[in-house]
């Protein structure tokens, strides 16, 4: 769990992380969570009372107006968790609650890769692809809390990979970080020769989506192969973000922007091929910017929410 | 063009179509507007004093902002025309300007199947398919007049049908009514064999998306085939809506839909299978109710939105 103190203008003056510890079961969870927040506060150096508004944010399935995680995957046996009215209670300060890719989309909007932006829309890249949309200040919750699950929608009917949610086709099978390891493997059995990515594979008997960017980034073929396709299915996922709301920016961020620049030229070069012209020109597609800072850096802008006009 | 008087409720008290006879130019054509709107408010027995706002929906490239068609496919060689400063300097009445398929999404939502919810998705089924989205009374008109081409996202990598735009795999090179029509002679052609759908042909040479829908009403078995994919692939498009903005109902319209209540309900079995389980369960998944007065329902209501607080 991360906390940390925002300032007026979405800057961290703290950021504190302690573990989950998720197998001590919730009310433990809940009470780590609030330990968390006041050690970012002192970590601040500041008190309670200086703190406007609280915002938590958490992955899983969840009920957003009502404050409740409903079931959380990373957070079993965790079931039906008051979390916003808990930790309201605990600190009588105004809490807001929101899913975390949301949250986010929040923080890059407020003061990251969006910052001078209406509407945008983020894909995290991670072990899966989460999403996020912020439309003229708004988080897009959506009517079920399933706003931007961007990672689920379908971009193949013919052949579709098995998505990590029992789902086929969906855009996450194709294109996290663990879809590239699995595409990595897939194309080692498939094509003989050398290759950077064999050799690691033989010497640490495992790969990961850094292995193959770097790879790929020193030249080696397959691996830029891999890059280059994984580039395209972000862009059909960009694309298809685009052709529904059509948002200013699109922004991508999570652990496999480390790839830098090149792969995000590739990306922008397919979505110029794959939109429509106006969108195609002026849609911006960035990084972002906050790292992993943008969760809770979103989650306050969100808690701001509660108490300022405008955010 | 067609034109109507809508009252404060939505409901239309005229009536009006005339041609548009769109190589005559963008003269003639803004004249046959305004003429269009003279006679309906004359065929509702009032006066353009009576007339409290009018709303504009046409096809085609726009910038909905700024009130202009700026290169319509079915109107060359209309370029950069501005519609609603045009309507506005001849009735000097608040004019609204919005896209065809959004404006139907609004007269949905307004006084249609959209009604009783706050978010709604449209699809129009017909030689394209068209697509429109409200959320809490706002259309999503998009950052660069591009909201809602739901059409136009793409559902296909491996072996992508090409759209009528040009690219590959959209949604609409699937379940457009020229798209069954399309997979109906290729099915003909790959299978042989009995089918009413041959016979038609041979005595019409030609058929339509209706004789498609009839012939499986009528238990021809390719034809229920062919119905039954397009259903799936709306099916499609209507999870990847639903895992975007995640609305409060899918609706959809346009000539299709009079294969009615049995084609709608394989639509729904359908999403229940592809969505994640809360949307699957609870999005609403509706036919439109105004037919093709949905248009001009919902530009009326754009334009009331100009005048009133709330729609």
């Amino acid at each position: 769990m991360k906390a940390g103190v925002v300032d007026d203008a979405g800057r961290p003056l703290s950021a504190v992380s302690l573990p989950t510890e998720a197998h001590r079961g919730q009310e433990f969870g809940l009470e780590r969570m609030c330990e968390t927040i006041r050690q970012a506060v002192t970590a601040a150096g500041l008190q309670l009372s200086d703190i406007a508004a609280i915002g938590v944010a958490t992955p899983g399935l969840m009920d957003i107006p009502g404050g409740m995680i409903l079931d959380p995957p990373n957070l079993r046996p965790w079931k039906n968790v008051p979390v916003r009215d808990h930790v309201y209670r605990v600190f009588g300060i105004p809490t807001a609650f929101q899913n975390d890719a949301n949250a986010a989309a929040m923080g890059e909007y407020w003061a990251g890769a969006g910052k001078e932006v209406a509407s945008m829309a983020l894909f995290t890249l991670g072990t899966g692809v989460g999403g996020g949309i912020v439309i003229e200040g708004k988080v897009l919750e959506g009517r079920h809390s399933h706003g931007a699950e961007l990672g689920h929608t379908k971009i193949e009917m013919t052949r579709p990979r098995q998505c990590g949610c029992g789902r086929f086709g969906c855009l996450e099978a194709y294109a996290s970080a663990t879809a590239v390891v699995k595409r990595a493997h897939e194309a080692l059995n498939e094509i003989p020769g050398p290759s950077t990515l064999r050799d690691l594979l033989q010497r640490f008997g495992e790969l990961t989506a850094r292995d193959v960017f770097q790879a790929a980034a020193n030249g080696d073929e397959l691996a830029a192969r891999l890059v280059e396709e994984t580039a395209y299915y972000l862009a059909i996922g960009a694309m298809n973000v685009m052709h529904t709301i059509d948002p200013d920016m699109v922004v991508f961020g999570g652990g496999m922007t480390a790839a830098g620049e090149p792969f995000l030229q590739r990306i922008r070069a397919h979505v110029r091929e794959l939109a429509f012209p106006v969108p195609a020109e002026n849609t911006e597609i960035r990084y972002a910017q906050l790292g992993t800072d943008a969760g809770f850096i979103g989650a306050a802008a969100c808690g701001r929410q509660l108490v300022v006009k405008n955010v």
